[in-house]
């Protein structure tokens, strides 16, 4: 079982693709995409959608998981990334995968064990269950990867989140 | 000149074609997109993408104009709506159209001429200046023509608002 994980943004998207084979894990690839703040936004939205689709046509996942978006107070930030994730939920489905999202809680509670785990203890689980030198950088690349071992767990407890 | 103008939204996209020759407005079309809530996310977005897209082939506008979102309280509505904003400012996009966007505040002032003006009012100049026998229903239909009239009125004043 082939899984892409999601961090969705408009500056950053942190994405992860990772292999399941029995209880382990192995990593294929993980990374950014990036738009700068003084590209027109229609732009930002373009560059996004087309290097997730190429992502997801290289790798050819069957599941994809995203982080559920969560503002507490900035309705502005989050209507600016609810579009940029509209976008990357859109690529997902046009490529024909199964598209499943989990919130904060649920992702600190796969992969740490603990709803209420630091993020730092969530990139160290990264780190440590795909087998990997170091913390990926930007924190939306963990993000990422995390999000995508949340989607493989809950699938082993049946628990999956489909959106 | 033929505008595309849209009022963005996730259960009901309002859209509307107008040609502007001179000083006059020729209506095309209007209507709406609609996606029910008990559909999956991705699907509406999907649904979304592929309507919207077959609305701009099929009439080729050259400029594509937004109402701006605008949102007091609701964060959870902002993200929602904002997804599916994200999708049809993108469908435009990848269709090489210029985008637009405007505030509630300059569409009432450019369909009314009074930027406090009531719903009611925007809704029957939209009526008076496209020679409409009634008010489109739902108020997203008329609310997207508002946008295509204010665009072209903002084009006369070389103040339109790239997005």
């Amino acid at each position: 079982m082939r899984i892409l994980g999601i961090d969705p943004g408009i500056a950053i998207v942190g994405y992860g693709i990772i292999d399941v084979v029995g209880n382990k894990y192995n990593v294929l690839d993980y990374g950014a995409i990036t738009t700068k703040s003084d590209m027109q936004f229609p732009h930002r939205l373009e560059k996004i959608y087309r290097d997730l689709d190429e992502i997801i046509k290289k790798y050819e996942p069957e599941d994809v998981a995203f982080e559920e978006l969560f503002f507490n107070k900035n309705v502005k930030t989050a209507i600016t990334v609810g579009q940029a994730r509209g976008v990357e939920v859109l690529c997902a489905k046009m490529n024909s995968k199964e598209i499943f999202e989990y919130t904060p809680l649920q992702i600190k509670q796969a992969v740490v064990g603990y709803g209420r785990a630091e993020k730092r203890q969530v990139q160290e689980m990264v780190k440590f269950m795909l087998h990997l030198e170091k913390i990926p950088k930007p924190d939306d690349v963990a993000d990422a990867l995390a999000v995508a071992i949340t989607h493989a767990a809950s699938l082993k407890f049946k628990e999956s989140f489909r959106m």
